[in-house]
């Protein structure tokens, strides 16, 4: 580490924080040390701050800066590339107590909260005023809505609702030096200057810590949910049906696949009554409402059945619509029972989807590794759950050889290697493929030019 | 200017663009030296070039640094701010005549187009193969899709659909060091590195010139419009009813506002036989098909009514539906008519717009000056439209007064200084007071971190 000892660095900080707020029992560092990235490398903090105010994360910023250490920033630690965990000589302040929902404006339809908020949360407290916060990633119960901004997460309504980006019109940021800024605007629009709210997002803490955040809304009402499950011999046929539906003009609320590994793993657990014969399902949702609701879902069963499928279900009554949905949603926490989950997040031009498919059974094949599919099939943006035995080396190796594979693949289809779950340590490689050298030096003369210490989240969310 | 004489320039810049793309002559150099805001300063520029492929504006960019001069790149000069305006010692370089539609994607809706394409061309080509771009700037018929995108533009339909930020996905730069570089992606998702896509966008040329640009489409079909139209016998109530149509959840895909002035200098050219005795209209679309559509046009004639609408128009049909908004498009030619326009552009919040209205008409009555006002009322965007005689320089001084007394009341409400035209060089003052030193700061780093000899369209964008 830098000048200091690491005492004089925790004295310091305890003049700034109220020391109830500072941890630095084994337990603490250990369990603060990484996000729920399998494999990504990860040091122990010196310390880590449970940030309350806005000034607790100023303080630790500054301080930080003055001893030579650095900042890495979390929420609820829920990411999938390791863009939390700690680095060496490094204070980590995590903004999950900060969970104050601040204002909601109803006749602007925007909400000001703070970082912490998990995304559930926050629709919940918006929806009792008549509000919709669109952005549903698959962790929203456990997610923060800061590191939902941080990492410009994605979710199942995107392939009509657009990603958290779509949602953030202003935040309070600390800046590298400690300073708090507020960008961005609470009006419906406004150009005045560069972009930088868009610039904080999905930069994963590395150009500043996002603690507060104003977020645009939708009125809740006007929707009505209809699901259109269809289940297929083959993946190619479910790929066949996903390229009819975005060909027939069809803007679905939802379009995800779950492959058979997939189903299984959720009925041998919850015992379901999946179909245990089906290769894979595709679960549609049109919020349309009415008659054109009714109308696209009717086209989604026929384009479905046209597809191949040997059967086709729709729902309308909610609880049936949730039904229908459980398979998609218990697929994660189903598949983490049968060992370390590999996460993988590449995505594809849609018409890409069946080849994409394709090669990564290759990869599994190639490797001896079993990989399950779950994928926002509508966005092109596929989950490859590539699982390996605990304990088992040459497994997590063969593992990892599919990992990069897959990078490779999506990069010849002319993917991107990270559709909504960022870059942080895994995906650096890959990111550095896509990206290119002079794009690099774009983002390296970016991160210089607002962190010129790089005290913030070194290392992470492009390679140096 | 730099090291170079001006001939020397002109005699490198003739060995890498064709000549005849090389224009010095006075009458070119003078229609090219400012876009179309009243009274910002410009110089003559150099030399323009009228860029017909990547590698004539790399080479302007390259030569450009090399000799110390600088770089105004402009699309067809309908810019309201100054921004496209020619500074000291510069090349202007033109891209109107890159105008090629080089990809359309209909299974993954986008377009790849030159930066020259016009915006209405660029609508009317995915439009035969059934897709939609929705950012519909008033200059859509003259306006370029790059200009668009390096100001971010709005328009009419933003209040539902968004600007045109919302659906650029990617692009191609030339950077300050003459490098050509690609950034975003063509998938639905992405997020890896920084946002450099929208950072580019909306920074007006001063950090890299868009020359290609990858932009999101939505399926054409599906939508259905219905106009209602309301007559008020004053901006307040027109107010009322912007403010109660927000509340109640309703989102129009337009809700404009014309206040008398305008009304009657598009009655007294075009003579439409509109109501000479009513203060404001409003003019409400939504788009949503069948008998939701219906609902939500019922309810906005009957929210105009309650508010109280001295008449209320509907209309279905297309060529009705667009009589009934034609007032809109014709206020500002209508206006031009009557002398130079000085544009303004501010955005409140919605529910602060009748009180914005009341504070635009004091300003107008205290510095004796006719202001007209449209307002995209759906969004809080006030286009106050401030009218001097010309040659009349008094007259002049009193419409910069109440120009810069509009920019004061904005911020006091919680307003931008510019929601839809940009900054330029007329809103530079304004900018500084909204933005604040910190935040200009990190303006000014990011700036010389991409364009560290400050080549790219200097003085723009925001202040020095």
């Amino acid at each position: 580490m830098g000048a200091m000892t690491a005492e004089t660095v925790l004295d310091r900080l305890a003049t700034a924080v109220p020391p109830a707020r500072i941890r630095t029992d084994a337990a603490t560092l250990e369990s603060y040390s990484h996000d729920d990235a399998e494999w990504a490398p990860c040091e122990p903090p010196l310390a880590v701050v449970l940030a309350e105010t806005v000034d607790d994360v100023a303080a630790v910023v500054r301080i930080a800066g003055e001893s030579g250490l650095r900042v890495v920033a979390r929420g609820s630690g829920t990411g999938l590339s390791g863009g939390a965990n700690a680095v060496a000589d490094c204070i980590v302040v995590s903004l999950e107590r900060m969970t104050a929902v601040l204002e909601i404006n109803e006749a602007e339809r925007y909400v000001v909260a703070q970082a912490g908020v998990l995304n559930d949360v926050l629709r919940a407290t918006v929806g009792e005023r008549g509000l919709w916060y669109p952005p549903d990633p698959a962790s929203s119960a456990i997610s923060t809505i800061g590191g939902n901004a941080a990492t410009n997460a994605g979710g199942i309504c995107c392939v009509k609702y657009g990603v958290t980006c779509d949602y953030v019109l202003g935040m309070t940021v600390v800046l590298a030096d400690g300073s708090v800024v507020r960008l961005g605007r609470t009006t419906a629009k406004g150009v005045v200057g560069y972009d930088l709210t868009h610039l904080m997002v999905g930069s994963e803490g590395t150009l500043g810590i996002i603690v507060e955040l104003t977020l645009r809304l939708l009125p809740l009402g006007g929707r009505e949910e209809r699901a259109v499950v269809g289940s297929f011999p083959s993946l190619e046929t479910a790929g066949v049906a996903v390229a009819a539906i975005t060909a027939a003009g069809i803007l679905p609320s939802a379009l995800e696949l779950i492959d058979r590994t997939c189903l299984r793993a959720v009925d041998d657990w919850q015992h379901l009554g999946l179909p245990h014969e089906v290769e894979a399902m595709l679960l549609a949702k049109v919020d349309d409402p009415g008659a054109a609701g009714e109308a696209a879902a009717g086209r989604l069963a026929e384009l479905m059945a046209g597809a191949g499928a040997v059967g086709v279900e729709r729902a309308t009554d909610p609880a049936e619509v949730d039904r229908l949905f459980r398979a998609r949603r218990l697929a994660y926490p189903a598949l983490e029972r049968l060992g370390p989950v590999l996460t993988e997040d590449v995505c594809v031009p849609r018409g890409a989807v069946p080849e994409m498919l394709t090669r990564i059974q290759a990869a599994a094949d190639d490797n001896d590794v079993t990989i399950a599919n779950l994928a926002h099939a509508g966005d092109g943006n596929l989950h490859p759950l590539i699982i390996a035995p605990e304990g088992d080396d040459a497994a997590k190796a063969r593992a990892k050889a599919a990992f990069d594979r897959i990078v490779e693949d999506c990069l010849a289809l002319g993917g991107t290697v990270t559709g909504e779950h960022g870059v942080g340590l895994l995906k650096l490689p890959g990111a550095g493929d896509e990206l290119g050298p002079r794009v690099l030096a774009m983002h390296r003369a970016i991160k210089d030019a607002l962190d010129p210490r790089g005290i913030l989240n070194p290392g992470k969310a492009f390679p140096a």
